[in-house]
């Protein structure tokens, strides 16, 4: 049993617990959140694979018990849309709303159709040139006992007080314990850089999510995976955060787009 | 009242009519059906402003009555979250999960906070430039009866037969009697330009559209749209189509994101 397939078990009844170690000073990683969600929708749906993903976070998710719920909103040859929720006492902490499909049993979502990209992976120096990002004084970020996270040089300066002044961060990722990707740790994936803004001079401070959407395009192969996280406009006291995730064989297999709140 | 109005009338317990004319080939817009059932969700949530809402499409909309329900899922301060779904003989037609908000009672929407972009409105030349979007033969395209469009020059070879190469299609927006643009109206307009992957050479057919999801960033100022949408990539038999929308006062109003499938 690998430590995110363990933190992200569910009964069939929708009985789960967020476990601790995947927060950042205290509150459970969203993306963490959605795929343990997820692992419960997708068994409602009976299909293995999230095709598209959309979840609405209404309360922190601290450790502890939760109940999650899922229905079938409709059944369709290749798609199967669920809704579902995530409560804590019968407090909402999560709404869900999504499509499952099997990628396996697509010979197209295999590679068989037709294919266009404006553009390829993110362009990344070798794994050992990026650097690890490290846990630092300050907020605790105990999720980065569980991964391992190597950004592109060019945008880890935030760490260090130097900003690069482009709201964009890229590296590559991987689990700590060695678990390969499937389409379920794609969620988690697609929430688990450090925020792009991180390199712009936007006031510091909670930054929450409130929406955030996979879409996976194909079952990664093992190896770490290729992430690029942009964020291209803030306003109005709010920004999006889009992010490719690519696969080690240089394949795109998922893409996110979230919807945060500018710390006030 | 004007047309675009008259066609989203909802009444207080949610019935409704999608009415014909805002159609292509007999599937009505779907940027249109969502403006349609937010009208009823913003009078659920009693917040004037879809914040950020997201729409499943489960079944093309032909023109007849609907019913739209709505629930609060939670009445936060600043937003309220509600999922929703339309209805027709009981079958779903569209499910809904988003947040509305009133962004005229928001001093940092009207645009006080911080503010960063990587990139401006889309470089249009003036309107008399652009080419008017008119019906042709072949598939009918009633909505073109209701909405001015005039797309970049670069953009608008598709119509003739002459593909650009890269997905992209940017223009000036407006309705045709003048209606103002609101936040619902922006909904619309998030799904009313030609899809971006005419001008690359996809395989043509049925385009559906899984997904939807729009993010409102403020309130349009009086004026055509200036609009941009994108595909970046088109693989494992989907592609996605992100969509920026600018006012006539060259500020952001809304970013939308699809899911589509390639026709097979």
């Amino acid at each position: 049993m690998t430590e995110f397939d363990d933190a992200t078990q569910v009964d069939p009844t929708g009985s789960a617990c967020i476990e601790p170690g995947w927060d950042i000073g205290g509150h459970a990683n969203g993306g963490y959140l959605i795929a343990l969600a997820a692992r419960h929708l997708r068994a409602v749906a009976g299909r293995p694979d999230p095709i598209t993903l959309t979840a609405h976070f209404l309360a922190p998710g601290t450790p502890g018990p939760v109940a999650i719920d899922g229905e079938v909103l409709k059944a369709g040859r290749r798609l199967v849309t669920v809704s579902g929720a995530v409560r804590r006492d019968g407090r909402p902490m999560m709404h869900l709303l999504g499509a499952f499909g099997d990628l396996a049993d697509d010979p197209v979502a295999a590679g068989g159709g037709f294919e266009w990209h404006a553009s390829g992976p993110p362009d990344l120096p070798p794994m050992d040139d990026c650097v690890l990002r490290a846990k630092r004084p300050g907020i605790p970020v105990p999720l980065l006992d569980r991964i391992d996270v190597r950004l592109r040089p060019a945008d880890a300066g935030f760490a260090t007080g130097q900003r690069s002044g482009v709201a964009e961060v890229a590296g590559y990722l991987a689990f700590d314990d060695g678990r390969p990707w499937d389409t379920l740790g794609l969620l988690f994936a697609c929430d688990a850089l450090p925020p792009a803004v991180f390199n712009i001079d936007m006031p510091e401070g909670w930054v929450p999510t409130v929406e955030l959407t996979v879409h996976v395009r194909g079952v990664p192969r093992p190896g770490p995976l290729r992430c690029a996280f942009v964020t291209r406009h803030v306003s109005g006291g709010r920004f999006e955060t889009d992010g490719e995730v690519w696969d080690s064989g240089g394949r795109l297999v998922a893409l996110s787009r979230q919807m945060a709140m500018v710390p006030r």
